[in-house]
């Protein structure tokens, strides 16, 4: 990689449960040296759960970063080493309530690449039927039942703002 | 807010240039308590540069998180309190040497809304007139000219993955 940075020293400044801080001292191509702030999370997945055609599933919970609530796909964490369709069809299930017969791959997006190296594979599931929600005891969401062109309507009026919902509903819809 | 989060403690982990960690305490709707791994950023811009009608300006270069190279809008960290408008038109100049004639907010996106409180705003520059580069002493990449039609076929077949990226080229054609 032409400008590739060749780590010299790297320093674990947290290791949390969520995610792990690490401050590196990098070699540029230049021959000068910088620092890269560096937050390591084990990626997620999120899914665009199809119930007819046109109708989707949407969840809206407040997020702490942000003191807001944010319109969002159903989204979870993987756990280490966790195959992401297996994730994906875990995470519907709890979060929404429903088994996907079929879940195909959308994309997979680095969400914050100039500080942290989170990546979130999104996964389009349709045909869905009904099963029991069972989400983790500090988790809680309402869920939105809409038809994606109101969805669409919704990233460009701004009242959906959360990146991995907007490139997920974009890409089925441009696709 | 329905399930807003009450901070009942906060704790400073981090303090650096770029970011900053913070571990809180929070009270749950159900009473209960629960832990918050929390990164602030002081957020950033992106830029979609319109060249013409159809061809577009990306930028190619490492990402020291995912140790790998992604093709990119143009983009930059917000100073304190720095207009969005005028950090956008700077960064435009600075990374690919152009200064804008009109400049428009298409979306503000939260990139990582579980754990960070980054937001970019992401606007399209057009009036396009070649002035010089000057980009930061830590910053290398090279400019990619390419039509709009490309890119989107570049976001389809996963030769593009970064979120702000997507969503402004994906924001812009299906306006």
């Amino acid at each position: 990689m032409k400008y590739y940075e060749k780590t010299i020293h790297s320093e674990e400044i947290f290791e949390g449960k969520i995610i792990n801080v690490r401050l590196d001292d990098v070699l540029l191509v230049n021959g000068k040296t910088s620092k890269r702030e560096i937050v390591h999370h084990n990626g997620g997945v999120a899914i665009l759960p199809m119930l007819t055609e046109n109708k989707i599933f949407l969840v809206r919970q407040f997020r702490k970063p942000i003191e807001s609530e944010l319109i969002e796909l159903p989204a979870g964490k993987l756990e280490n080493n966790e195959d992401p369709v297996k994730c994906a069809l875990r995470e519907l299930e709890e979060e929404i309530g429903y088994k996907a017969g079929k879940i195909e791959k959308i994309s997979s997006i680095y969400t914050s690449p100039g500080f942290a190296d989170e990546i979130i594979h999104i996964f389009v599931a349709s045909e869905l039927s009904k099963t029991t929600i069972n989400r983790d005891e500090d988790e809680f969401m309402d869920i939105l039942e809409l038809d994606i062109k109101e969805a669409v309507k919704m990233i460009h009026d701004g009242r959906i703002v959360d990146a991995k919902t907007i490139v997920g509903i974009l890409s089925y819809i441009s696709k």
